[in-house]
């Protein structure tokens, strides 16, 4: 088989470069080791800034986006029994972003591909890749005990932290960045109504709490754990206990709780691997960086690096300019480090760390009380919030 | 002898506060352990913020100031080779800072109190202070080998971290905060003209460098340097190396280099006792709270300090209100704690810490790229720096 792009993994990253490049008649062939099912079962992020908004528009797939996903104005932030609310509309000049669960996204997006009959191979075995320092990369795979081998002039990786493509990147090319957090997020599902209509990000003595949304029915609460909790440990009683007593009174009040439909325990990590290119290998989204999902970054961050990798293969094929794929890297590790380090200034800001001391505490109290009470210091939290202004 | 209040130590915070109260009728007596020159020996800060500036004309002391000190619309931040303003004057409306020495401060405070006939009692040996939990506190000294006692009515500490009035407080009454930071600033004086109009903010893999002044022909600069060195150990040519190479090309072309007139090594310290008032005796500038030399706060918050406190006694004298001495401790630490937040992120934005890795120096970098491009990220720093407003 032959294609121009081969395009490893089928979670969103992977799946908006393909419908952009078919957008510009470019052929891609995306290959996906687990089912359809199991990706779509993936609970993941939910909160997505404007150039995403663009980008899924751009794709032609933000139809139900825009009909279901609701837009917030601002979040609050809590701290000492007082919540504050931090507003993006006023403070960045009317943006906002959008709460659409990035499993909707996904579906979207695989909803578009079949429709327009685009290849994707789901439980593609073994898949490696190979001669990506030649003009003429190979993609091998697995499929219902076959091997395959798909020629292609350039290969996506988009196949998350775990993934082949990083891995197979020689030793010594390779710069990585890694940051371990001392805590977990143990995250919970229900079918209630949100507790409020924005975000409240909760910093407590008991540790941190986020209540968050996917709908207007469909409630996503956290609370920081230890990293030695099992989620089996957690019965939704424990779970709704420790939230309300994370919460100001008022907030508790007004807490609905029900049943769990997804229940589980996240670790949270800062990496960055650098370069994001190695001859006609690319890497986008988690397979180059995580950030912990304070800033609820992660998935924005991988819409970034497809914008600029769909605009670079699309230069390339349009214009034969190599100058897109060639500043790729560094255009996206501009990005990326300013989003690394605004989710590493909320994770450290809002989290009990178990060696912050009694000094730490009080100055993570005077950054939260200052935080709220200068209009440059909210400004700022907002504008990274939404979503920097794109360099290009 | 009796008095209304006997201030502990006749460093600027002491000297303003007696000033103050002098202004508003009120007899103070300071003493001091040290002769006049060992103190005016001390070299310390020389940035001071406009409600510095404010007091010290309200203290009636502010005419050389004006007429020798410089005015500061801005600093420049140096990190990868590059130069970054940022401009006050602009981001906050028109504010600056004014660059005076600290010691030429305590010399025109030590001149107005001796044209007024204000009673300082230099090398006051074995002070104690007592009965400040009754309303008859004392405090006794040893003056030329002979006994003394005063009376007051209130004791100001303002007799630094050293001190003796923070220590004489019960124990279990005071909480206290800390953080010693990993390094040290071997600091060089010379009569050579400022490498710049502006302080030189430095952030190189060296580590950090500080280009500061006292006047147009005198020059302050700092090396972070470890803990373990000796000052003997840095010839000035060392210094003026080291400093060189931490600095961009342009501005180590520009450095004129001469003989120290001082040299030595600080280390960097935060440090916050709450509370700030225990009965009659109140602790005020460093007595109570350090700061790292990062942010150029020390004296300032000292300043604010006498601000609440003379305003407090002044209140109590002429209003019969003991509001203001009841409010000066909380009053005065929401102040500090700004301050000392400030103060910890430059310093950990400026420095290279043993700890910190390489994601961590990443992180540094990603946070001055940040906040030079960013105008609200540039206008925390710069209301920060100039000070920000007073909450009273």
């Amino acid at each position: 088989m032959r294609t121009q792009v081969a395009i490893i993994g089928s979670g969103p990253s992977g799946l908006l470069l393909g419908q952009l490049l078919h957008k510009a008649g470019i052929d891609a062939v995306i290959l996906e080791k687990h089912t359809k099912d199991y990706v779509l079962s993936r609970i993941r992020a939910g909160i997505i800034e404007q150039i995403c908004v663009d980008l899924l528009d751009e794709a032609g797939v933000g139809e139900r986006m825009h009909r279901q996903g609701l837009v917030h104005h601002g979040i609050e932030i809590a701290f000492k029994g007082r919540r504050h609310r931090i507003d993006f509309k006023a403070l960045t000049g009317g943006k906002s972003v959008m709460v659409y669960g990035q499993t909707e996204i996904t579906r979207d997006l695989m909803d578009a591909r079949e429709a327009a009959g685009l290849p994707t191979v789901y439980e593609a075995a073994d898949v490696s890749i190979h001669d990506f320092d030649t003009a003429r990369p190979r993609v091998r795979y697995v499929k219902d005990g076959k091997a395959h081998e798909i020629e292609c002039d350039f290969i996506a990786g988009c196949d998350g932290y775990h993934g082949v493509c990083r891995a197979s990147v020689p030793q010594g090319a390779l710069t990585t960045y890694e940051r371990v957090y001392p805590f977990g997020w143990l995250g919970l599902l229900s079918d209630t109504p949100p507790v409020s209509d924005e975000l409240i990000y909760i910093n407590h003595e008991r540790g941190f709490a986020l209540c968050s949304m996917r709908s207007r029915t469909r409630s996503r609460y956290y609370v920081q754990c230890s990293l030695e909790d099992k989620v089996e440990q957690w019965s939704d009683d424990a779970f709704w206990d420790e939230l309300r007593r994370r919460m100001d009174p008022e907030t508790a009040e007004r807490l609905v709780t029900g049943p769990s439909i997804e229940k589980s325990i996240a670790p949270l990590r800062s990496f960055v691997a650098e370069p994001m290119r190695f001859g006609r290998l690319f890497l986008a989204g988690d397979a180059a960086h995580i950030v912990p999902p304070t800033g609820a970054k992660g998935l924005n961050l991988a819409a970034a690096d497809v914008r600029y990798l769909s605009r670079a293969l699309i230069e390339y094929y349009r214009d034969r300019s190599e100058a897109g794929i060639d500043h790729y890297s560094e255009k996206a590790l501009r990005r990326i480090w300013k989003a690394e380090r605004f989710s590493w200034m909320m994770t450290n800001l809002l989290h009990r760390f178990p060696d912050q001391g009694d000094f730490g505490r009080r100055i993570q109290e005077a950054e939260l009380d200052y935080l709220v009470s200068s209009t440059a210091a909210s400004t700022s939290l907002a504008e990274n919030y939404v979503g920097l202004p794109f360099e290009d």
